[in-house]
């Protein structure tokens, strides 16, 4: 069966990060960045393993982008992220002038829709792609972590 | 003569790391981390350098910082930073939980009292520390860059 490049698709790859950062006892999300229906970075919250508050799935994979592109604006990109981006994250994707945000899950406490973070004028943002699989799974950790 | 170690005296560090930004015709920001009265971290900007959005001063501050310390926390630690923190960077501060924010010169646009970014409950900020040699500094760099 051939798989359609759509946002469910890369979603799904965003998922899988967020998964190897749940079996490294990583808070699981996760994040890939698209340009051409092709995924230029790749990225998962490594905040634990780095002991470092900024390592955030979205951050590294802005960084990482950027790298592979050879400029610091994401103009043309789409960032896949499974749970929406916090105020740091949202603030980073504000400079990089990125085209698109997709996010799976809301955080209704942490995110940057409650907080009122400004996103860059070029920027749209749309949410709740696989956003059941997504929380499920931040869900899933916290039980776990607190069972500890 | 002896030199107290007030916010002046460390604002005069963060200056110097932001003439060092300067010099490398990357935006002149610095930033210094403090814990009892000791420097921790040193950074200033480096997103030309680095082709990166997120290598604000204050960024690379807070990982270096967290490095030194061996935890993520800046739990009793001071960061002094040129020009008030943008979202992005107060972002990464709340997540860091540290104590105190000293800045330079305000940032009407784009700074985090404008855009309103939370800031942690335990987090203080207070600004206006030697503002006029910061501004003046990005003043004099946009000059020098529309001149060129």
């Amino acid at each position: 069966m051939i798989q359609p490049f759509d946002d469910t698709y890369f979603m799904k790859r965003a998922l899988q990060e967020a998964e190897s950062a749940y079996e490294k006892k990583e808070i699981p999300i996760g994040a890939v960045v698209v340009i051409n229906n092709q995924i230029i970075a790749r990225a998962h919250n490594l905040t634990e393993t780095l002991n470092d508050v900024t390592a955030h799935a979205e951050m590294q994979a802005i960084t990482a982008a950027a790298n592979y592109l050879g400029g610091k604006y994401l103009i043309d990109c789409t960032l896949y992220v499974t749970i929406e981006p916090c105020q740091m994250c949202a603030g980073a994707l504000f400079w990089s002038q990125i085209s698109k945000i997709v996010y799976g899950a809301r955080d209704e406490q942490r995110g940057c829709i409650a907080l009122n973070t400004k996103l860059h004028p070029k920027t749209v943002m749309t949410g709740g792609v696989m956003a059941q699989e997504a929380s499920q799974l931040l869900k899933q950790f916290f039980i776990e972590k607190r069972s500890e």
